[in-house]
């Protein structure tokens, strides 16, 4: 449905969302990594030309505010806690004033111990990144320690006993990159306040709801006097759940009185912005010589940065993760999420899913090249099964995980996986969740037969709400031209957990299946009653109900209605119905369970030059078990687009720190694959329908994040024999390696 | 609700707002009457600098569009009908610009025979203002004649034998002026298209759903493909209730892919708007010596101007005036609108009220003065009384027309009705209707309690919003404070008939009580589930859910619903049950019946000065029945503002033509009344509960512009002797027929 905007240009994104008399903001944001802050003065800057405001932590309520642990504000108020934390904001005229301001503030600080990562935060006596942390507001099911702000965990059965069942135990190490989302449009939102106190932020969040709460604590005022638009978003991939602009937008916008519009660099985002948490990761696991899984011990430490964040929940579904979509009867996993001097890493597509991914699948093939299994049998033998547990006990269905690896490894000619000599082949395979949370819809026929849908759920270029709407038209037996969308604004639209964990079409679809049912009560009825036509004898087919011969079209029903009848509206509701799970066996866990979850595989096909560690891609073929396929292409275009940014993690993609800042804070530095660097994608779509989505779907849009590290650093060990553990596998690491082996 | 913006000139309006990029258009109109059109040149115009597009009818799809009667296009093809028509637009970078190209623009023309009034329309031989007026698309009950767009008519019993039973017959002629709504803000609209086809207009009209229906007409697009959203409305009165300049602005964007604002001039307001009708009105009453009315023969032209519009509609209710609120056995009641080349006059609050309670109300002090009879009691004598047949014969209930009129006239001390020479009082009476049609709206319940009313209703500042919002919280148990309102998007709120005929409170009110009784439904059962409650145990009220010592508030009731259910939403609709009425009574009526009418008497104190004829208002009060006074404060305002309005109308106020040009075209010349000219305005409610409005209100806005006529031209009748029949009333009118009678 967004196709024809973006394909010419004139979609609408945050990013060009403009009002009339708008001011420019900017963010003055610290160089030191930890410090404590001695003075700020805005003086100068404040009487520098265009510059309407400077505002800094003295001008705003001191509050901490946060999802799962209060622990930030809005601006460093007596401490700095990393290089790129928001000291002032300045609104000028002109975003070239506003940047000019900026460097005419003046900020003392004197520098502090640091903890630059998670070995060093977890070491005896380490610096607290934050002292106070005992006294934040926090969810209560978190387990906090100093600089541990959660550790999620997982207990099944006894890890001792399964590994003394066990043949051989092996023990690795993996550790992952920061990597950004990478999203065409940086952050931005623009914030006017009205004469009723009511202040209206059009920003591209992924979670207008989740902003307006944020806003309403930073602001000190009740949500509902906080209006949040999502204008349209240039990507998110997780990195716009989180309050990121709108907060500097809204206080500028109430000191100045005037609309005032903040927008991201680039720079900002590579060192203040939410891109995916780094990972340590130890998975020890115990095998019977015939490829039996028998326990598992695992821990998985997220750099969570400054700030908790999304860290604490992440931590939970790391967990999950690294048990893997296998049946091992012992487990003993944890998550763990750390603060350091660094910002605040976030969520980002699968969050969790790549790091623990990568752990996990490599040490699969470890464990078949150390038993001389092949990977394809061992996970055959291990996976799950319809109808069996996963490890919080909740009971696995529409389980086509057998079928994406079986799939995945014939399209990639997986009996013959060293063709050549530096050539190989590796798969890895995972499974995802389909996210809850609730989603309310509106649904009105409009008096030409088409049909508007109101939903809280932003489009965020996944094709979701085309999803939604797909499911709407194909209910009500309309077409999909003849459904308009509104979305994404907190006053007109009902509640929406929001455009994020793949969940969008199968809840808002949902929801508006609820909305059909109660329109065809009225339309037939209607119906009924204009055309005379007892209801049973009614049905409703291609935008009209036809029965005993006779035919109303849904435009006449809604003019007759409009004109009789208060007009044809509905509201749906849908709740993902909670998945039942063993209490006993989680702690710390924000989301205990996988919702409809998704199964999926990866194969690739490549070639490693022996000289220079270059990898050459020469297939990758991804099975994702989608449920059912509502649409096809768009699944095959998330598929592609999660491939490539799991080849630009797998790969190249690395945010560099030295001391606390970051070394390649630029696109160029920074290497995201391009068009030139991503190969084909090669999609099976596998349909094992579950229970609760619509028609069967499940969330496809994060699972094809997942798998790409894995499936590289094993189809280059199957090419080179060489085992990379940390990421990215670039060329000069894989170069290295092999050098460090002829040796 | 919407003072604290409009106070504090917070307020938006669509005259304030704006795009980025937006370019200014401007309409160029006929300076002749009635011509034939030769030639438009607009090449020099669209060469000037600044200038993006000129286009005339060439440019635009050959329609015919309007409500009744499809007569109109958007620019003048070949032939000119008022002076003031539209013949090209332009769009320029700066309004300047813009109107530098309009007179670069060559129109070549050629006179035609015109007819400039009714008498002259309707004189055998005149010429057609629409030779082709046969061939035209309308509504197939209207009578239409060659100038005639319609004749409604009633009657009932035999009106000459009526004639024949009456002791004295009384026949009158009054004449009344165009007068303009004199809203604040001019008409204006910005307008902008997508990439999917679609145009969003933003615009000030009263009835976004119709303005979306007539431009799809023009567009000749479905009309999902035209969005309007009402951003603010300073005044509408009637006069924004048909296409003002929202379609120049949406072709205009068109043709140069940009956002496109038009908004008028005063001239333009003057001579090309839809100002109130000029009217004649010919009475002729039949009465008893003892003052009963036996029969009346009445007929009513209007002056529609070029076009229908609104015109075959008005004159249907003017056959409901024509009757007045009395009970007369024989009735013959005409309305006419007639075809002139003066400009489409239209809507004005309460439309053919003042014209017809002038000619009605001026002769019932005509025949009581005849009579020797207390104007008031002739009245008394005659009124329709609870349970009786109005005209139509239709039941009329909740009659508070007797307690209106005498405590009007115990109010203004109608005992001495000349208490001093070139002193007296003046009385007049009148019943309206409450205008039916659709409401729908959504409402959700937000998490911190408050509630979200969607409405396609606008906010025309008559506080019927604010209405329906009390009515929204009564039934909720919320505080008015905790009610937003989001307002008049034809994409995002559900369809509303609109903000005309009195109806907004009470329809959009009505329908948030339906949605109200879901919502109930729904947190009665989530509280009793939360709780522990039995749902009959428990109550709504004060914003919280209590019983058995148990309590929610609706804020958390609502975050448990978002959280495990999808939120509290629901919808809800109303219509105006259909009024019966004999059919066989009435022809040609577009509005057949009155719904929940209201009653009302104003009364007046007033000196006249002998010499200069100059009229000094001591007194002026107003006793309407309002059914029940949901906002009292508000219903004041309503009626001071009415009176005013028509005291602009009785005293001042008139579009002057000369040879089918308007003399007065400015706020200088077209006299409204100051702040200066406006009595004290005493307001009485009376209440007597309507049986479908809710809490029994009725509708308020436009039965306060009814009488002023009426009871000044009665008052300055008591006052000097002297009965002015035409307004306005004039000191230069009452001075000359003084100086008239005293010869």
């Amino acid at each position: 449905m967004d196709a024809p905007g973006k394909v010419t240009g004139t979609a609408l994104y945050a990013a060009d969302f403009a009002l009339p008399g708008m001011l420019y903001g900017k963010v003055l944001r610290s160089s030191e990594p930890h410090a404590r802050l001695v003075r700020i003065d805005a003086g100068r800057a404040a009487r520098l030309p265009g510059v309407r405001a400077v505002i800094t932590a003295a001008d705003v309520p001191d509050v901490r505010y946060g999802g799962s642990v209060k622990d930030e504000r809005v601006f460093a108020r007596d401490r700095i806690r990393f290089a790129g934390q928001p000291l002032a904001a300045v609104a000028a005229t002109s975003p070239d004033a506003a940047a000019a301001a900026l460097t005419a503030i003046e900020v003392v600080c004197e520098p502090l111990r640091p903890v630059f990562d998670v070995a060093a935060a977890l070491a005896p006596g380490a610096p607290l990144v934050h002292d106070a942390w005992a006294s934040y507001t926090a969810l209560p099911i978190l387990h906090r320690d100093g600089n541990v702000c959660n550790r999620a965990r997982i207990v099944v059965g006894d890890v001792e006993r399964g590994f003394v069942e066990a043949d051989r135990v092996f023990e690795n190490r993996f550790t992952t990159s920061s990597v950004h989302q990478g999203y065409t449009e940086p952050r931005a939102a623009v914030a006017q306040w009205d004469s009723s106190g009511q202040v209206t932020v059009w920003s591209n969040t992924q979670l207008p709801f989740e902003i307006q709460t944020t806003l309403a604590e930073i602001l000190q005022l009740p949500p509902s006097k906080v209006r949040v638009i999502v204008p349209g978003i240039g990507g998110g991939f997780g990195g716009k759940l989180r309050i990121g602009v709108e907060h500097f937008a809204a206080l500028l916008a109430m000191k100045t009185g005037r609309p005032v519009k903040v927008m991201t660099t680039s720079e900002e985002e590579l060192t203040a912005a939410y891109a995916r948490q780094p990972a340590t990761v130890a998975v020890k696991t115990g095998v019977t010589n015939d490829g039996r899984l028998t326990a598992r011990e695992a821990r998985l430490w997220f750099d969570t940065g400054a700030f908790a964040g999304s860290g604490p929940g992440v931590a939970s579904v790391a967990t999950l993760m690294l048990a893997g979509p296998y049946r091992i009867p012992n487990l003993l996993l944890e998550g763990f999420a750390v603060y350091t001097n660094k910002t605040n890493f976030g969520s980002f597509r699968a969050p969790s899913g790549p790091q623990a991914n990568f752990a996990v699948e490599s040490q699969m093939d470890i464990i078949a090249d150390a038993l001389g299994l092949d990977p394809l049998e061992l996970r055959l033998k291990n996976i799950v099964r319809e109808g069996e547990e996963g490890p919080t006990g909740q009971v696995l269905t529409a389980v086509g995980l057998e079928e994406c690896l079986r799939r995945a490894a014939d399209a990639i000619g997986w009996r013959d996986r060293r063709p050549e000599v530096g050539r190989g082949k590796g798969i890895a395979c995972g499974w995802w969740t389909t996210t809850g949370g609730s989603s309310g819809v509106y649904v009105k026929v409009n008096p030409d037969g088409t049909v508007a849908l109101n939903t809280g759920a932003a489009e965020i270029g996944t094709a979701a709400l085309t999803g939604a709407a797909q499911v709407l038209a194909e209910d009500l037996g309309v077409q999909m031209a003849d459904i308009n969308v509104v979305s994404a604004d907190t006053l007109s639209t009902p509640f929406d957990f929001g455009a994020q964990g793949s969940r969008t079409a199968f809840a808002v679809g949902n929801a508006c299946r609820a909305a059909v049912a109660d329109l065809k009560r009225q339309i037939l009825a209607l119906a009924s009653k204009h055309l005379g036509v007892e209801e049973s004898a009614l049905a409703l087919r291609e935008g009209s109900v036809v029965g005993a011969g006779k035919r109303a079209t849904l435009g006449e029903l809604a003019r007759i209605s409009q004109a009789s009848g208060g007009g044809l509206i509905a509201h749906g509701t849908f709740v993902a119905p909670p998945t039942p799970y063993d209490t006993k066996r989680v702690e710390g866990h924000v989301y205990p369970a996988f919702h409809s979850p998704s199964f999926h595989a990866h194969a690739t096909d490549l070639s490693v030059d022996a000289e220079t560690g270059e990898i050459t891609i020469h297939r990758y073929v991804v099975a994702q078990d989608v449920g059912f396929a509502m649409n096809p292409a768009a699944i095959e275009g998330q598929i592609e687009g999660g491939v490539a940014q799991g080849l630009g993690q797998a790969l190249s993609e690395e945010i560099v720190y030295e001391n606390g800042r970051v070394l390649n804070a630029n696109l160029t530095d920074y290497k995201m694959p391009t068009a030139r660097d991503v190969p084909r994608v090669e999609s099976i779509l596998v349909q094992h329908p579950s229970l609760v989505g619509p028609f069967g779907a499940k969330g496809v849009g994060e699972p094809p994040n997942i798998e790409p590290p894995a499936a590289i650093a094993n189809a280059v060990a199957s090419a080179t024999g060489v085992r990379i553990t940390s990421l990215p596998i670039t060329a000069e690491k894989v170069a290295l390696a092999l050098r460090e082996r002829a040796k």
